[in-house]
């Protein structure tokens, strides 16, 4: 009967966006995805008759607090919507009695954006220890009320596991965004800071509801002038209009700003006179943003300039801009190291140049790692620095862009991904998301000038994702995909569970399609769109796809044992153990450690070279079925975003043929094997794979 | 009165505005400008009443007819907007008689896209020659009623002056337009062709809108790559969604594909082998697109090849390619051309190269001319050209994208620029508008990413205006003007008119603001922001705008009269004879024209100097009128937009005040002139000025 109610509600639907869409002019509301997981589209059946009860009568001691009266508005615009009302509550109940309450310094709760949501008589109330809780509970509130659940069983009390939720931003100020897929980056400097994007505001509503509390505006590889007055004032208009929303921005600064900009002959962390440009430096950020977040620093890594080059640590580097900052923000230093120089294993370089330094970074430091020792792969074994450095906060830097699995094409879900690194035991000291927990997560957004943000209407998924996961790293990432798309897509049970499933599949997808079994940094140059495991002449070694796979005749994959680069030594003793040997290991790191013959067993008891090959044939099966199923879930979704996505499965379907053609035909060179039996041939030879260029693909 | 009921509209409006906006979550109608001059908003008053009585009930014998079906879900559309009822018409009325009939075929009337509308008995009458027509007479129709009028009033027929009216985009594959300052390319070449955007089709349809029929897809710097067969296949989907819209898809082609990818050793146009591969090429487009339109070439000018690298003239290129087009299609030829060898003067060049060759071009190649000798600068005397080949035809080319005026900060019109060129007498056969009437004229577009296309919500207009005046060049830049504010703006005729003649003069200030008196190529290099008349040290002497002022300590201006670069005797003698005398040309064209000294006696009787000087300072007043002005139009606008626009005015009142105090500092640097008195001092030394860098200056 509900579905019966619910396909009328479809047709009607469906009918208003035809004449909307199609037959007459502008639609009046476009199903475009600009309004992300906060569409609030009108509950249905009994949720709806219980919540049309319930007028929005909102009540609080803080009238006029500019956060506050974010959440309130917030809350009654939520609720109108929820309850299929346009327009304001109804204005003769404004003498009556609050139905929701809103205490937003309450004593009995901590700071820090906890929040708790109780019913007191016929009322909700919403406690806070301060202002930007009611804002997060309000948020809270509206997405149990969004998936259905009734007013009066939501109890709940939630307190931030990470104090730092972050995003970073790789957008230049050209506008360009490097690893970007959703058009150019949403910061218009050129504008700044006369005109202020409505998408700022949007921006920091979307971060806000899902408990991101700090923006880095700017690329890792910085240029210095984003650190002259004329951006400061830029970036003080961002921060005013940030801050009622929760949000604190950060600046990537470059470590050589003290010449390129400051007139002086040196960047050298222990010249006083260094140290005193950076702490005026800081002085004038605090002048116009007093609650400027700090510096995000990417020091001697791909080019970057670094105390390195003056013969100092990264920790004499970042202790001097902390210094600077002193107890008014902190200093993020990038463990993300890689040079020449190591001739080894790239994958041992962060590691043996940061944990010497544990415990020598200042109180204001922290070391932002990446989830893996390589670069964002869509599979790496967790990196080796978390559980290695007890005395020095670190912070989980994860990539939402999917630089590495598939840019924005197709439908991926990154949940899974991060569940899986924050719940990987260190052997020291418990799970990553634990040795992280005091500092927090970073995120490389994925948000660009697409309508719909993200590039895909799915990508959004993982902007959700993140935010969620950095509030709570416990939380299933099935249940917040379940959440994403009951708010995003479809509220009915057995739809959106169809969604969820598929989510919770499509990376494994991506891992099959491009590197299995532990396989890594097999894509294209530049771009990185693409297969090319066949490239081998790039200058440095640690660039090339050959120095990860190390395939030939005999085999392939990379010893990272001792017999190898002893990558294995930098992990506690007891992981190190069980992946040394190839019967032990889980057959997903296989590759990453180990260089086995093509003929090596599995354990499903075909080779490695049959298991690779099916590996590829799976992974296309399985995108056949999911195009199949979003098929089927047309009645349930708008035609403008069931159209979108059913192209970018469509671009998904191709790539993976791709990907497993050019990848069998490439291992096929070097290991002259023939194709098992009843595996298809790749549909074009080699050198046509090699032949390809792809001068439109973006983000480089 | 009606004053007094609009007041209250606009209240409830505010307020729902206040809601949807603020208040609560996403808006339902976000006037975010992303419908263009096709928002229908509702009509009031007795026009509302009016049209009520009337229901959208249409007929037509072409059911089922793409381009009409378009035709007629356009109306039902609009017409449901302007009655202000959402949704589509009274079902019951169905079988009553319809009281519009779309007759696109009619015999009466001439194909090429005209129309009549007439009543009928009570029934409003749309004939039309061929299907497109139907689309442009109901485009006709709402726009009538949207400003107002009765349809029983309603009565005109309409053909277009011009056969081709085209946008060029000088779009890149990667997204990147060059002159860009709306953001990214609005086309995907990337997801194309699995992947069409939302916004494909309405683009077409705003083009459709006020008859644009030509799209060329890609920038004049071409890429050899976009001929390739994915790229054919990616133009084929967008092809494929236009044509119902009447827009023919063109392909920028760079003239060395042959040897770029076409494997030969040469693109020699008399090579055999050059025009057999020009030829399978032409195939295999019509194969994919049957209305293929043809080839935009930039041949020789600003590095790119041409067939003078081979000895060949410009005929000889323009012709192999279009015979490899045949009867399908167009070759259109760029006359911009400029080349270091020149050294007397830039402006002569494309006129010497090309006048020669009149009569010469095959029947299917246009000549595309830009409205003056140099390159759109705020403004130009007519191109020579114009009336100097009377046996070619010649295809005006304006920039739609303010490169040189202003770029997407303030609010510029630029019909004025347009008429003024249109209208031009050239002394040789009539009017800039009569000499291209036979071919048409082309817009470099200033569409993007921007969610309201343009960057700046005024920009619309100029989309609009180019549209307009390429299907009836008689028409007023203040009529036009006045169309575009009643569809966009506000209906009412008293704001509505104040912002049309605040729109009529706001491109003379530009002028004002930058190139007084003739100046031009004032500067900045690259990107083209801000003034730089000090730049003097560029490499080819041309690139300079010290090559293009000649100031020193006697005087300024470029003489071109016979005593200089004699760029006058490329005119008809009457006008050359007017303009080549100090006292008798208008000053406008005074500098461009003559060098004269700084104290050349103006009509004004104060001396060029006083003149030019009072000159910037007139526009930053003009510029703050403008500002105070649309303040007072807050009650008739939208916030989102009001406010916009006042960001974009503040910015162009920061950016004339830093024109006026650079280009006074550098002008009084080399004249060692005292500030005639009054007049402020710049703000800053010339030092100052020289030193500003805008690394986010877009679009270069």
């Amino acid at each position: 009967m509900m579905r019966g109610r619910l396909l009328v509600n479809r047709l009607a639907v469906l009918f208003a966006a035809l004449l909307a869409g199609v037959l007459a002019g502008p639609p009046v509301q476009a199903e475009d995805g600009y309004d992300l997981w906060l569409r609030y589209a009108p509950l249905e059946g009994e949720a709806l008759e219980r919540l049309r009860a319930v007028e929005p009568l909102v009540q609080t001691p803080h009238e006029g607090d500019p956060t506050v009266e974010i959440a309130k508005r917030e809350l009654i615009g939520g609720l109108q919507q929820l309850r299929g009302i346009p327009g304001p509550p109804d204005p003769d109940g404004t003498g009556e009695k609050a139905n929701f309450v809103l205490e937003c310094e309450s004593p009995e709760i901590a700071i820090g954006g906890s929040f708790s949501i109780s019913r007191i008589g016929d009322a909700t109330q919403i406690l806070a220890g301060e202002r930007i809780g009611c804002v997060y509970g309000v948020h809270a509130l509206l997405r149990e009320l969004g998936m259905g659940r009734a007013l009066e069983d939501i109890a709940l009390a939630s307190a931030p596991v990470m104090p730092l939720r972050m995003l970073n931003h790789w957008d230049n100020p050209d506008g360009h965004v490097e690893r970007g897929y959703a058009g150019r980056s949403i910061f218009d400097w050129w504008h700044l800071p006369q005109k202020l994007d409505r998408r700022m505001i949007d921006y920091a509503r979307a971060n806000a509801s899902i408990g991101i509390n700090g923006v880095v505006v700017n690329n890792v590889n910085a240029r210095a002038f984003m650190l002259e007055p004329r951006y400061i004032a830029k970036m003080k208009r961002l921060a005013d209009a940030w801050r009622p929303y929760g949000i604190r921005l950060y600046v990537s600064a470059r470590f050589s700003a003290p010449r390129d900009i400051g007139g002086l002959a040196t960047a050298d962390p222990l010249d006083p006179a260094v140290a005193a440009w950076w702490r005026a430096k800081a002085d004038e950020f605090y002048a116009a943003i007093p609650d400027f977040g700090g510096f995000l620093v990417k020091a001697n890594s791909e080019g970057q300039p670094g105390p390195q080059d003056y013969g100092r640590s990264h920790a004499d580097g970042a202790n001097m801009m902390a210094a600077a900052l002193g107890n008014r923000g902190t200093v993020i230093w990038r463990a993300f190291v890689y040079s020449e120089e190591d001739e080894t294993d790239r994958a041992k370089q962060a590691y043996a140049e940061f944990v010497p330094l544990d415990g020598q970074f200042a109180e204001n430091v922290i070391v932002q790692v990446k989830n893996g020792p390589i670069d964002f792969q869509p599979r790496e074994p967790f990196h080796p620095m978390f559980g290695a450095m007890p005395d020095t906060k670190l912070i989980l830097e994860l990539q939402v862009t999917r630089e590495y699995l598939g840019q924005a094409t197709g439908a991926v879900y990154l949940g899974t991904m991060w569940t899986e690194v924050l719940g990987a035991e260190t052997g020291r000291g418990g799970t990553v998301a634990q040795i992280v927990a005091p500092a927090g997560m970073a995120g490389v957004a994925n948000t660009g000038s697409a309508r719909n943000w993200t590039g895909t209407h799915f990508d959004q998924g993982n902007w959700y994702a993140f935010g969620r996961l950095a509030w709570d790293p416990s939380l299933s990432s099935e249940d917040i995909a379940r959440e994403w798309v009951s708010q995003t897509f479809v509220r009915e049970a057995e739809p959106r569970d169809r969604i969820v499933r598929s989510m919770e599949t499509s990376r494994e997808t991506v891992i099959d399609t491009m590197t299995p079994f532990g396989l890594a940094h097999l894509m294209a140059t530049g771009h990185h769109y693409g297969p090319a495991p066949w490239v081998c002449d790039l200058p440095r070694p640690e660039w090339n796809p050959c120095y990860y796979h190390r395939a030939d005749a005999n085999g392939i994959g990379f010893d990272r044992t001792a017999s190898g680069s002893d990558a294995l030594s930098q992990y506690a003793p007891d992981i190190a153990a069980k992946w040394a040997n190839p019967a032990t290991i889980d057959e997903q790191y296989l590759l990453w450690f180990h260089h086995v013959p093509w003929a090596h067993r599995m354990k499903s008891g075909r080779t490695l070279w049959e298991d690779l090959v099916s590996s590829y044939g799976w992974a296309e099966l399985e995108i056949r079925a999911r195009i199949q199923g979003w098929e089927k879930l047309a009645p349930f979704i708008d035609d403008e975003r069931h159209t979108a996505v059913a192209s970018d499965l469509a671009i998904q379907l191709e790539e993976a043929r791709w990907w497993r053609d050019a990848s069998i035909a490439y291992w096929q060179s070097v290991n002259g094997l023939a194709l098992p039996p009843g595996a298809r041939a790749p549909e074009h030879d080699l050198e046509h794979y090699r032949s390809l260029e792809f001068p439109e693909a973006p983000g480089q």
